[in-house]
């Protein structure tokens, strides 16, 4: 029996590895924060935790963090405006879970509700959709990302039988657009809407926008039924991790829907990771609430200046109030690859989350000038 | 803004962290393997490794791990007898979510489709045809854990106008029992099914079963259409993950049946862990497929020691064949909890995972020999 890799294994490891952490320094198009640090929790590897089954009720598997999971879970009500004791949530493996789940929600409230969507949206929740039996229609976008709430009027107007279920965007993957819950509620209300679900896909923009109590609102103090968010990306984690927040009597309804599963299998994965809730639980509690609120306010500062310079060198980049995406005309492939910009269209950004520095910007923003140059 | 812990926050993680170290050492009741050491990957734990969408695609996001995950997918298929250039799949996030995968292709190809599972079955299952919005059947086990054949074909052919679909167990939760698929095509031949799709749930069993070439054989080249296992189980994991392997003119045919998402966007997740194929990787390469034997091997024989042992204790121990999991009639629940033994009704149960030590086993049963004595 072997016990160790080829020497051939070992070094293509070795390389990889190098080669990871060097792209890792120029990456500044991707949404995950890159300033952690986890190492203290390392020995934590060594141990296979799972938070199998429902995080508010006690599972008979000790390798768990459930108490750390409840935390996080407790920080994001809190931030969101949870309504107090009315409120469940689990610690997912990314926005597509959440998203998922608030659809699932939905759909056992109102199994003929019809979803609307902007066309902004990020494109997992179309396979949601399909794969939940929904049926949905794409609403129109302004040109900022938001939804074009006239066309979502006309379409609620045409289809007034079935019950609305909203997917809002709380940060489009592109332009970090928010759609207005207040101008969709004031459409729910013109049009005698009373079945309606409102879940916000809020996985880039949630946590630092409610942080900063950025206007427009979209928690549960305004019309919000559940929200996704990202755990990787504001607050970073090496594992891709979200966590999704519902009001619970909608959540226990799901329960008596489902009366042949056990209460504890309330959610969509079975076992679910343990480390990212600590990892999760780790920054939260090592920058607080106003140290979080900072990092955030750095962000945005950094964008705007990404945003002032871009400018000055002729191109015609903007950001969406309160965002920390960048977007500019689409740039050329060897710029979009060295830095990792997604494009889009004619668009491509620059997402200025924790851990992107002044420096990166100011190294990529001559790589532009350098570009802008050699073509005259 | 702060930049550490509290010391009350950072002295509770220690103890945390030293609390679950001590509960590792007395696992011997869930199926996960301990012997693994991942310590030389931790420096990729600084980064945001994320395999978004088709493994088999290249992506634009640069911090991946696609290639091994290929190789780890690779390994698998030709265990599993995948057809050669006919598979594909993806590294879970566990065998709920190849399960489910499993049950989305088969949805596409027979949308109305009836559903058979024993009620052996694991929770997770029932959920997801839940969510999939399939119809569905519980068929009776035998004693052993396994499916009743008599059963399956008597409601097989009370439904013959419904495409058949079977999720056979690789392994039950309790008494990790094998369905026949031999058995199970018997069944659909002798009613002259001809629309009929297979999934294996081979979480538990499949990899040591498939390389031990145990009978009866359950994969690809016996009339299985799709297979998900658990990667955190038997190859070892700290992170719950797993891997589903598809017939690939299955998955292509979702492509077309959901023609608006994009090509790229073939699984159930997201954003997808990237840390975990590393590690399946890493421990695939250094036992090797021969070592992996070796280890399955020591796993059976610790199981059929224990076996032994409680039967001269007096106690009707019993293992299925080739299992590792010994079922037990139910111990206290001191006991139980103390070695993390899971119960159901009068049974309860030891697995004999990688890692699992004979030293453990002798002090487990000298537990069980002092509460049989004190019963006097």
């Amino acid at each position: 029996m072997k016990d160790d890799l080829t020497p051939q294994d070992a070094e293509r490891l070795t390389a990889y590895m190098q080669h990871m952490q060097a792209c890792a320094v120029r990456s500044i198009g991707y949404p995950t924060a890159t300033d952690y640090d986890y190492s203290a929790l390392f020995p934590l590897l060594d141990i296979s935790l799972n938070n199998i089954g429902d995080p508010l009720i006690k599972s008979t598997y000790e390798l768990n963090s459930r108490d750390f999971e409840l935390e996080v879970l407790e920080f994001f009500a809190e931030i969101f405006n949870a309504p107090v004791n009315n409120w469940w949530g689990y610690v997912t493996n990314g926005g597509s879970e959440g998203n998922m789940y608030g659809l699932y929600v939905a759909r056992e409230l109102f199994p003929n509700g019809m979803v609307y969507y902007s066309d902004a949206t990020h494109y997992s929740v179309q396979k949601n959709v399909h794969i939940l039996g929904l049926n949905s229609i794409v609403i129109r976008t302004q040109d900022n990302g938001e939804m074009d709430y006239d066309d979502l009027s006309d379409m609620i107007q045409l289809h007034r039988d079935h019950p609305v279920i909203i997917m809002a965007n709380i940060g489009t993957t592109m332009t970090e657009a928010r759609d207005d819950l207040n101008k969709i509620n004031t459409v729910l209300k013109h049009l005698a809407v009373k079945q309606h679900y409102i879940h916000c896909d809020a996985a880039l923009s949630g946590v630092y926008s409610a942080l900063l109590q950025n206007e427009p609102r979209f928690d549960f103090s305004c019309g919000c039924d559940s929200l996704a968010i990202s755990g990787h990306k504001f607050i970073g984690s090496p594992i891709p991790c979200g966590a999704v927040i519902v009001k619970k009597n909608y959540k226990d309804r799901i329960g008596q829907v489902i009366p042949y599963i056990g209460t504890a299998d309330t959610t969509i994965s079975g076992s679910r990771n343990g480390h990212s809730p600590v990892f999760l639980w780790y920054t939260i509690k090592k920058f607080g609430r106003e140290g979080l609120i900072k990092r955030a306010q750095d962000c945005i500062a950094l964008a705007q200046y990404t945003v002032k310079r871009l400018t000055e060198l002729g191109l015609n980049a903007w950001a969406n109030p309160g965002a920390i995406t960048v977007v500019s005309p689409i740039l050329p492939e060897h710029l979009r690859k060295k830095w990792q910009l997604a494009g889009e269209g004619d668009v491509c950004h620059i997402i200025c989350m924790p851990g992107v520095t002044k420096r990166q910007i100011n190294d990529f923003l001559l790589d532009v000038q350098d570009e802008l140059q050699s073509k005259g």
